[in-house]
């Protein structure tokens, strides 16, 4: 086997207590991909053809709410399969597994929660992430990646991307998982575009592909004097109205209902919000949203992106980056554009150069360019 | 946002390269979970939802032969897309992905094979492990993961899993495309046996779910007066027949088709192989075969076995913790056993206590036990 020979051979394992620990570690430590020997090594190959499993068990610890249930006192396997009404033998294999994935601790037969699955897994934490998983692992999204070899071939997906169709149920279902995850970005753009809207008397901001909500609701709630414009398909045009209503800006909240390409987006806005929206898109139709949306805005109006923002050398940091496949295995032309990018998509458009705002509670990265 | 406030704002991008560089690197230490502040971060909950995406990542880089194409010669998007016949987009994005996920490096435009991925994932490198991914990454294996809630519900997959069907499709595709992943440990074993068999004029050695015949071809192949005895279903062991003969050891290669559990095994072994075969059954299970193999075992006989072993914690190492997933999903009662859990399976049937090699070339543990 070319490559493979002369490895060494690791302790045995003689039963007693001593030696049995060396070799564990040694074993652990060989086991976490690379190999420290520097030696070729097929465990980051196992590792990856794997990794599908953890996004299933994670989705299946939030669906069984064993989080919630560990917050509340169960410790023990059985203990958490009473509180989930699950079996003893499935909850204690997928508790080991939560473990190994970080998400639990464990001491002994005892599992805990980590800091972030208590403030973001347990449902009773308002920072609640659970929701998100109908969406981001509905089976749609993972056959397309089962398709991912013809997408590859061909540029971009064989039958039409969900992403595309009016009205489609997933978005409905993205619009009510994916608010939870919003929230911490929206109100960071709130915070950044406070000081130029309390300047103004009723600053109209437009929330373009409003989805949730939580953009323009958000910035309504900051700015208490705000008009939010929210433009998106009709049937996801509800779920942000309901985002309107239970944060009690209704008042103020108007609806632009149709396609971004087709409807008539007014004018005189104080800022447009594009928030995940420009990455369905090729970069001359992104050019084209921008200078939409320049038209839209008034002198010294502010167009607010919220993107994926990966390095100039595309391969990091790895949420950003990766983000593209996400794009190409579901939109015909979308890709998750470096800062270069947006800077010449803007200058084209005729925006001054976009600020930058990386956030620690977000993978995401916003950029505020604004009308001269 | 409860456990969000006063997260520090990252310097902002201004334009000027220093300062991005700063920036970018602050971001990059941010997104590699979990966060260095210490303060709560969703970021560990992305990573794991994603990590779907790598499995069928890897999968397509296989299928197009993407390594392969970079191992001669090709270096850029362009050119490695020409020469797997593929989109340049598409494959911009794949080599982006592989390199992230460890898989490939990238300078400037151009990508380069890893170590491993060189040994392991270029098509005409002898230790080539691509053609696993048709089994491992089945979408059968797939779709039981998908429903891991109701798995983990009722303790067990809903419908008959695949593993417990004679001559079912999926056990030839295994055979086929597992064999390269096994050579490693079956040369491992192969030694381990020889001391033993090399003293023996035609010593019997027994293959239990031969399945690809890697196991019991590769002990024939270094112990030149060994007779093999391959059990398994009849159209597997066609697979484990064309192993023999590939290897020239088909006249000393005798089969015995049928089930494990019905089939007569035969006496006077100087060895009988269960590799991957126990962890689909429970222990009672386990135990009963264990002696199975002691009856048809000539006095200081051994039995060998290949398992995924945890530590007692059962969370450590990752691979072999996670393999009681897999067998969870999988299988009615199947799990991954520890060393204590092994012992007290061969004190029952009648075995030494088992002695344990681990190995660099493979997550598995050989453990070997002697009837007295």
């Amino acid at each position: 086997m070319a490559g493979l020979e002369g490895l060494n051979v690791l302790p045995r394992y003689t039963g007693h207590q001593e030696e049995k620990l060396i070799a564990m570690s040694a074993l652990q430590s060989i086991l976490t991909p690379k190999a420290a020997s520097g030696k070729p090594s097929p465990l980051p190959f196992f590792q990856t053809v794997q990794s599908y499993q953890r996004s299933f068990i994670l989705k299946t610890g939030v669906e069984l709410d064993v989080f919630t249930a560990i917050a509340k006192g169960s410790q023990t396997a059985a203990e958490i399969a009473r509180a989930c009404n699950a079996s003893e033998r499935g909850v204690r294999i997928l508790c080991d597994c939560l473990t190994v994935m970080g998400h639990l601790t464990k001491e002994g037969d005892s599992y805990s929660l980590t800091q972030d699955s208590a403030v973001f897994l347990d449902s009773s934490s308002p920072a609640y992430m659970g929701r998100a998983l109908s969406f981001l692992l509905d089976p749609e999204q993972v056959r397309q990646m089962q398709n991912l070899t013809q997408t590859v071939r061909d540029g971009h997906p064989a039958d039409d991307p969900y992403s595309m169709k009016p009205d489609d149920r997933m978005w409905v279902e993205f619009a009510r998982g994916m608010a939870p995850l919003m929230v911490p970005p929206a109100q960071r753009i709130a915070q950044l575009l406070r000081p130029a809207l309390d300047g103004k008397p009723a600053p109209k901001v437009l929330d373009i592909a409003a989805g949730h909500g939580v953009f323009g609701v958000t910035v309504g709630e900051t700015c208490h004097t705000a008009q939010i414009y929210a433009l998106d398909w009709p049937k996801v045009l509800e779920v942000a109205r309901e985002t309107a209503v239970a944060h009690g800006v209704s008042s103020r909240y108007n609806l632009l209902p149709g396609s971004a390409f087709d409807v008539d987006w007014g004018s005189g806005y104080e800022a447009v919000l594009l928030p995940n929206f420009l990455h369905h898109f090729d970069e001359q139709t992104c050019t084209t949203l921008l200078k939409k949306a320049n038209a839209a805005l008034n002198p010294g109006g502010q167009v607010v992106i919220l993107e994926f923002v990966p390095n100039d050398d595309r391969v990091s940091p790895p949420i950003p980056a990766m983000f593209s496949m996400t794009m190409l295995s579901s939109t015909p032309t979308g890709d998750a554009y470096t800062f270069p990018q947006f800077k010449e998509m803007c200058r084209k458009a005729g925006f001054s150069e976009p600020k930058l705002t990386q956030m620690e509670e977000s993978p995401e990265t916003v950029l505020i360019a604004r009308k001269p």
